[in-house]
């Protein structure tokens, strides 16, 4: 295990009616923005819970915040912010809203032009108090520090961290994934699945309870992850049985990445910096590109990466017989195949896209310097070029 | 999955050498109280490492905490808390002298007579602040806010839970445990190990997750417990293997009892009330209490957690042949051998202790309100009855 240093500060309320929660955890004297995407939220009933659990509160709203949360909508939030004076903000949504209100708390109160956090890397010193009702299990961002914001005008997605902006709390109530339509369900679950691997297909360093934590999360969203598509327990005689797979998507998304499986082990995060780069050119969901990126890159660094991959095929799917390459084989195609299941393509070409993507995403990798990526740094340009021609 | 409200604000140093962090963890400003044992860590380098930390704090000592502290010698620290206007407390040394220093902490401030937060569940609402550096990993006290606390005068030893003592932080070096007798190491897997088993054998709620966060912690301390005995891993020339041994075995302590796997299902805790009293009593180590009576409440209890010792005796033990009866019984016996190869034993008898220490034991039951016991407080003292007479 190597060294780390671990904690997690939000405050996570999970359940049936916990949206209430978030009148206690507010202070009464707070001036609070809530923070929302599209609208969703005023039809599936959650924009009113929250409502009537502030009715005592000054209450402002900021809605229209995009999926790959931009710079510039951010910017006006800051604005608001700035002019109203709040000093809370109510995140209201997924891991856009959420990772969009991050940038908003932190570059409200930034001394300087606020696209310096996140492409200089600008140390984020202040920021404006932060918590979250969860809309959309996926990314993990409710009980993070980590954001990342694309601008716009010049197709940049970027990423920056801060314990500053981690939530302090947190409303998980599996019952709002219930008119969530499919397409964010099949994100939720790769989002998931991928943040997981990322921290866990890497080297062994003896980290045995990470593994085992991981490995159980990755069998959770195996299990209950294509339950949230089948008939049977989408039915609406089956209320308990769909809340309880729910709650169990909804609670390994939020573990796969709060910092607890990743502490004391190596991460790899090469598929992410790949995907993000797909997302900011093709507009791709972030999850698709994951569902794309990920089996090849397991392929492509079989190599550096073989005791996990066969740990990985031997716990989460049985496979025990065979040489090395026809066990990490077999454990890919099961990876794919779960995808599948999930209603998620994995090729490029699934969204019409083709070969010549491979040199427009390796330009900007190189432009943005990911030309060392992985656990240890060997995702070259190179390899980034295999895997994505083999994505097609 | 139940309802559940959760987090752990400890922040965790975990590694070679990080003793060092307290110095950037308590404010130069403060008046430090430092809480020990019984100079052990005088022994083995720990105690000089803390001094060495804190060279530029002003600094106090408390030494002598018993194992199973007591009120009467918290009431000793309480009076030089006050005296000295102590705003920190570190508590150096195991579960013991952190619960101590929970009870001192609570208690210096605390509006009447300290033994009524124990006794009659008195409201903590203020505490001085604590860390924690750990030199015995079993109880999970560095990371919680229990503390168990026994006074002498009467027997009693009683719980209380606040959130204002539970440590800011806890610093786990894993060499320290290379120091320790092996009682102190069987002690401390067995405690891990049945904490686990507290939170995890009940019944099912659908907590997925949960179950397999605790499967994956008994796992780690089923492969690497018994390797603290083996000569093979205690030989000086391979100390990294040792390392890596030590660390696996103290952060499954840690994460055993910080809330994680015992937030969303329900919690059983029998096992613990009747080996608290036994302990108050005829003095045994409080792990020894755990092994003894453990495999005898699975047996007794094994209708209401039937399912759950299935799943028990296939994940952990990979027991899936035969009727349901005889696959518990294999799986407690499993239960009982793992505790043999830890070097703890798993009788009263072993212990001198015969069928006259039943009525002592029940009799504390009883006038301590332990009469429904369990998470289906299903556990009356019939049952603690049998469950004795049967741990003879």
């Amino acid at each position: 295990m190597l060294n780390f240093t671990f904690s997690n500060k939000t405050r996570i309320h999970f359940g049936e009616q916990q949206i209430s929660q978030v009148a206690k955890e507010i202070p009464l004297s707070a001036k609070v923005l809530i923070t929302y995407g599209g609208g969703s939220i005023k039809k599936n009933g959650v924009y009113d819970q929250v409502i009537d659990a502030l009715s005592e509160h000054k209450v402002f709203e900021f809605s229209g915040i995009e999926p790959n949360p931009s710079y510039e909508k951010s910017m006006e939030a800051i604005a608001l912010v700035k002019q109203e004076n709040i000093d809370f903000i109510l995140a209201v949504g997924g891991g856009s809203v959420i990772d969009a209100s991050k940038f908003i708390a932190a570059g409200a109160l930034f001394n300087g032009e606020p696209w310096d956090i996140l492409a200089k890397g600008a140390t984020v010193e202040a920021a404006v108090a932060l918590g979250a009702v969860l809309t959309l299990p996926a990314t993990g961002s409710e009980s993070n520090g980590g954001s990342v914001i694309s601008k716009l005008s010049t197709k940049d997605k970027l990423p920056f961290m801060s314990d500053l902006v981690q939530p302090l709390f947190a409303v998980l109530d599996p019952n709002v994934m219930n008119t969530l339509p499919i397409r964010q369900l099949s994100n939720g679950v790769v989002d998931a699945y991928v943040h997981i691997m990322e921290q866990y297909l890497t080297y062994d360093v003896n980290g045995k309870i990470q593994d085992r934590f991981a490995e159980g999360l990755l069998l959770t969203l195996i299990e209950e992850g294509p339950k949230l598509f089948s008939n049977e327990t989408t039915t609406n005689n089956n209320t308990a049985n769909k809340y309880q797979v729910n709650a169990n998507v909804m609670y390994s998304a939020t573990l796969a990445l709060n910092g607890l499986i990743g502490a004391g082990v190596p991460q790899d995060w090469a598929t992410h910096m790949i995907g993000h780069e797909i997302t900011a050119v093709y507009g791709l969901d972030h999850a698709q590109t994951l569902a794309i990126v990920l089996p090849r890159m397991m392929w492509e660094m079989r190599e550096t990466k073989e005791a996990k991959l066969l740990q990985y095929a031997d716990r989460i799917w049985n496979i025990t017989q065979g040489d090395t390459q026809s066990r990490i084989k077999k454990a890919i195609e099961k990876t794919e195949a779960f995808f599948h299941s999930v209603q998620m393509k994995t090729r490029l070409s699934d969204y019409n896209l083709g070969e010549d993507v491979v040199d427009v995403i390796i330009e900007q990798l190189a432009r943005h310097g990911m030309t060392q990526l992985g656990e240890k740094q060997l995702v070259t340009l190179e390899q980034s070029r295999n895997i994505l021609l083999k994505s097609v």
